[in-house]
């Protein structure tokens, strides 16, 4: 151990579950018009963007957590052209996006310009400079919104938000109104691969509820999952669709598309990870199953 | 919540890294002549067995470890018969292998009766009633001294130990020349299962040297995984054995299996789940593929 | 140290002030109809009396509280015959009443009976068999209702509570219509000392506030404290009368008194400790001049 | 509460025992050749100086620990000149001492320049400006060795260092050797303050062992103390004399001396101030009177 023990930065999951990280150095700590950013250099996990009290990417395992977040959707379009990201602000997901030479444009709507610019400046290892790439247009507003204006149409949508707290930015960014919205806007093979909370199944009810949500304006709804160390907890993905499954993506088709891409230096993702990811052990598939609540603007979803 | 806020249990995994459990009741504590023992109902997990300070299991999510350690090993077993659980003090190993009816004779060798007799009185909805099993024998001995001493024959052994720790009880039963004794001792088509430490990534070594380890001894040796929530991690398992691989095994031949057996109650366990757990991330089969390290009696592991 | 480091007490002070508390064992957890209940063996200060989340008193520092409370009231009065306590679980108010040999009577008031049970079976060294004294009454049942009641008359009325909490047993023993109820219970030359809050500065508005609130029923009232270890702070008590003042004792005859009534062994109290108590810095000097507040029942003082 | 909860400063003074202080903005952080230093806003005392992980002074209360240490010493001398301190980082007992208009001259010897410029930069309420005053000059150098090369005659000497830790720059700072040496550059009628260890009584024995140690080099030594909240403790201070004695000097010539030199805006500091700190509880004169220990070159003071 190099960091002194006498910086912790607490994160409650529960007011009777909290995790304590050993920090090196608290980096930035400041407050945006929409939410409380701190940068902290953790002593286990590195440098950790930290958003209203939640970890959430560490510079150990962020790769777990973006590359699950976009490689499953991007391998299985055949050839994703036009993507969009709403949210994404460390420019991670950017970075995995780009991977693909399929890829023509990338529209990034984030409604924190200056969460964006911090990240720009303190995670440089996140964005690798993708933010500069010419294919990258980024705009500050409501995604929602600029969803509502526009008439391009996607191959992909990435949704990658903070939880939806009660005073947060995003929790009408969970609702079936909102999904209809983007449904809208993908073409007809268009996919939609978001996070959607946490997987432990003592707290898998916010996951269902998303998943059944996503159910009202999709054909195809896979929940997926991975652990994320920095988290301390199994974390939720999930991946809707107008036509492709990712339960019917052969393992060998996924290696295989990887290498036609040029893509060889992923750390987490193949198609052995694709199998571990899209299978869902019982007792949460049970939970899943019995999940009835519907999320919509006006019974929203807010995590504690 | 209902827990007060004023006690909690705080389990260090490293110097920087602590997990913070509101607790409802301190319901035991004492020491054995082997290790420090709690009974702790936390407001979360419900009551935990915690031995040097370590989360063993708890009433919320003990199931998960428990089937997880167990099933697979006796669905891909055909027919056991004679089965060895090496440790396995809380009772919910034997309860596991009891749901099987090809089972003739269960054999535990405890090192700890202390800890197994509280077992008996705190944790009834572990055992549930399994000690009392006319096929149950109990030993209180080094489990090491019993293989090398008996002449019976195994057609699976399970070891369920506490972590090696410095200090702790367990650290010759996670070496090549332990391996070896239980190799003896098995069947021809026998089979060892055992749990295997820490999942995460950032802590995998351990894992990495006992699936190494048990290459010395075993032709067919695989490294399984699940989250456990009480532990705030994915925690690995390994299963090596003579003959059977569980990578050959079908889900719909697993679901059939347990069918056939009159197992219909498991809340974790079945195909899909053990698709799930066999399934390796690309990064921490890199790491697993990448160790070196041979766990000899004179070169034990110890863990934090 | 002894303690293991997995168990701790954890006492909040405000929402960004805690203490915690290394602990050897839980002795004993419950709730009683008034307060929860906690004895502890912490390792640093040893047992350990917890009333809904708060020390109330440990076996290392008890002396202190105590011999502060009861000590400088009993020698200032001449010849304290009759004492009322009210409050005053722990029995080790009795037990310093009782070295005085003018005591003819103390009837001691407590609304919690089960706190006095456990008292007498958990903290032996704190009563020291005082609730066996033929000297002494104890009821069980509100103290204010008791001296509305009675037509006793008091030399001298010990308050000993718990802080009065907004759903404790305690806040309408804060009062000014309390403080004249106490004052007609008294003798002509009677007097009043209780626990009355902290006497850190920066949380001293409560004291200041029952300091003011003494004044409006008594002719001298005087502001004294220690520092009580376990509590992490300095503690304070307040000493009304109706025509002694302990700033006019002097040292000498403090301990000229303690040694006429034969009493030798007290740890804490003497001539020189209690010119140290009496004498208040100039800062919370200020404060409490400045303080305007006076408690009533229709105004209660709840604190944190 | 303003602060967020996820950010905690956790002092730890002794294994079992720790203070958590949350924490609204980690200011600075860095290592100078002698000491870990952290800058840091808490919610609950505002701005701490924190070296190797102890709170030196917090904005809230650095007015009680730098009149405390200051005022005693500068009161009892008629006519105090030429004044040393050894240590003094902050610049705060620059301030207090500068009060006095008597002051012709003040040598400040801190081995830490980095320190010192940290201080100047982020504790501006504790300097005031003081380190730019022509009376004052700052050597940066071990104390020890400019005390043994001057030949400068001090009426007054303060020493105001961190707790000798075992790699601390300080643990020469407390022998009998040193406070010879200390003796032999003081006037006639010369005096030494300095802060001597935690008054806690559990903790009391380094305290007790300078007290004893200074008693080796001065015929007047007298501990006084009072409480520093940030410290959750009271803290100890002690002065030694060649002539005067604090405990001959009344409270009302306390008063006058603070007025004709035109001292009025101490907000802790003066007569009744001066009676409470140098009045001793008994516990603590009995444990100070039983310590024989005398702190030497060979034989150091090292605390947790």
């Amino acid at each position: 151990m190099s960091a002194p023990t006498w910086k912790w930065f607490i994160e409650y999951t529960h007011p009777t579950q909290a995790h304590m990280h050993g920090v090196e150095q608290f980096v930035y700590s400041g407050k945006t018009k929409y939410q409380d950013v701190e940068v902290i250099d953790t002593d286990f996990y590195g440098r950790c963007l930290v958003l209203d009290g939640k970890i959430q990417s560490s510079q150990y395992d962020e790769y777990i957590y973006h590359e699950a977040l976009i490689q499953p959707a991007m391998i299985m379009h055949p050839e994703p052209k036009n993507v969009m990201i709403v949210g994404g602000g460390e420019g991670a997901v950017l970075r995995e996006i780009l991977r693909h030479p399929t890829v023509e444009a990338v529209v990034m709507v984030d409604i924190d310009r200056e969460v964006v610019e911090l990240c720009k400046e303190y995670l440089p290892e996140w964005h690798q400079g993708a933010f500069e790439d010419p294919k990258v247009r980024v705009h500050y507003m409501d995604a929602r919104k600029y969803l509502q204006k526009t008439d391009e149409v996607f191959d992909i949508i990435f949704v990658d938000l903070t939880e939806p707290l009660d005073d947060g930015p995003s929790y009408l960014l969970f609702t079936k109104e909102f999904y209809q919205i983007v449904s809208d806007r993908l073409a007809d093979n268009g996919i939609i691969a978001l996070q959607a909370g946490s997987f432990n199944p003592r707290f898998i009810e916010p996951h269902a509820a998303i998943y059944n949500t996503l159910k009202t304006a999709f054909p195809i709804v896979r929940s997926y999952w991975n652990f994320i160390p920095s988290y301390d907890s199994t974390w939720a993905f999930a991946l809707a669709a107008k036509t492709h499954d990712p339960l019917q993506l052969p393992e060998a088709e996924i290696d295989q598309r990887l290498q036609e891409r040029g893509i060889t230096n992923l750390k987490f993702y193949d198609g052995e990870t694709h199998r571990a990811m899209f299978a869902i052990p019982k007792d949460i598939r049970t939970a899943i199953a019995n999940e009835k609540r519907i999320i919509a603007d006006d019974r929203p979803l807010i995590t504690y």
